[in-house]
């Protein structure tokens, strides 16, 4: 079971642009990359082949605290905040050196495929509802709550 | 003088991902694409070379309603929300067919480049706040206004 | 029927890298965009769905002799070189104001999906080497060929 | 010094397409990142701020033989094959499970970075020189040969 996921990666020359600064659209797959090591953490992988479900964004956001360069090693840390009945919200930071770089939160909703091409909202299977669970939310939300984490 | 842009493209293979549909990362840059055609429609270049001024990403956010698949063609429109004295917000559709495929929104900060490499805020040029304006602001936050548009 | 395409475009800021120039692995990417719409010109489309078959690069190279900047226009030609049963060879351009900025070559090979996600290598089916036919070629490596193009 | 590197890696979904297989542009980033990681190994940055010198690549390319799918790991080994007084030439493979994926070889010249924005080249500066030496194939291929190198 996965709540939470932590890497450390290192900006590569392709990420950077003509500003001498990370890509703003390249800190969403860092964040997305992190997503999916947490699914393979929690025993899950997010797109096995062939599969009748799929994931896709409902809603991504991103916040730019400061710039990342060519070689500047650097944290991510996403955490999953809430799982409802057809939908996972996460929220992810970059770190470096201890100064906060990016926050973002995103949304991933579970569909099916029809044979049309398109999509359709559906329920979380459960054996996927079983290996991923809030990171600690009921603590913050329910401040009299036992810390039992 | 401009506060508006559309443009029509098509999905390009590279754009899309294993399931079968344009990655969400690439919708930033649609938007930033024709975020920049606006700066050239007012005469503007967002990245001239040599210049003392850069224009970072402050935020980004998308909310995604339908996919887009290779080949298929859509269209973007981008506007100018609101300009304060150092940043510039901006809010971006994607349609297909008439039916919203994306909707986005993103602030930039112009900031001076310094020469230990880090940026600080600072206030818009004139000369590019004169070319920029947001779209039709004023007949929404002023409903005693004629319907001018 | 088509042979070849030309395509004019410009630099987007995300296509650029920290040496403030397009970076060398998007040039892959213009050359591909070109040659799918080169099938679009010949009445096809490289990636229908669904499709038994599939067409992945055999090979792709690239000389780089000039550098492209953010929003300089350039001009992309690309051509069938060789049709054989297999596989299809182009060749491609890009030149900004007249000067060669890349020239390329790929192979691209005609496969069926197998039931277990891998790909073998099967005949260019009749509808598809129809439609497309090498540039010229004839033309040169048969001198004595009457000038029809 | 350094003459060679290998990298264990595993493909992001950002990195698929709707093939379902890693986009073959991106063959050349995983090339790319392992060829600075080589230099980094040497003690080296290819991109140091500010640096009057620059690396743009001269020629790239890529022979396909397998594809990767979404999270298959694999690992890539680059070596230096050649040092001239002004470019490097690098072989890389990309191997999984022993079998085959991609082989690459590509050049990089050492240019200076004129007033104007254009680049010319120059020669390797002995600091770097003495850091990357070529990966002493001769000894391998013709094991009878004199040891040269």
């Amino acid at each position: 079971m996965a709540s939470e996921l932590r890497q450390r990666r290192r900006v590569q020359f392709s990420e950077t642009d003509a500003a001498g600064i990370v890509h703003f659209a390249n800190y969403f797959r860092y964040f997305e990359d992190a997503e999916h090591a947490l699914w393979r953490e929690a025993g899950l992988s997010i797109h096995p082949e062939p599969s009748p479900i799929g994931w896709p964004r409902v809603s991504a956001s991103c916040e730019y605290h400061r710039a990342l360069k060519f070689e500047q090693e650097f944290e991510i840390a996403v955490e999953i905040r809430e799982i409802s009945r057809r939908t996972i919200t996460y929220s992810g930071t970059i770190t470096r050196d201890g100064e906060r770089v990016a926050t973002a939160t995103w949304k991933i909703a579970c569909v099916t495929k029809l044979p049309d091409g398109t999509m359709r909202s559906t329920d979380i299977p459960g054996e996927i509802a079983d290996r991923l669970k809030p990171s600690g939310d009921a603590h913050r939300t329910s401040p009299l709550a036992p810390p039992t984490l």
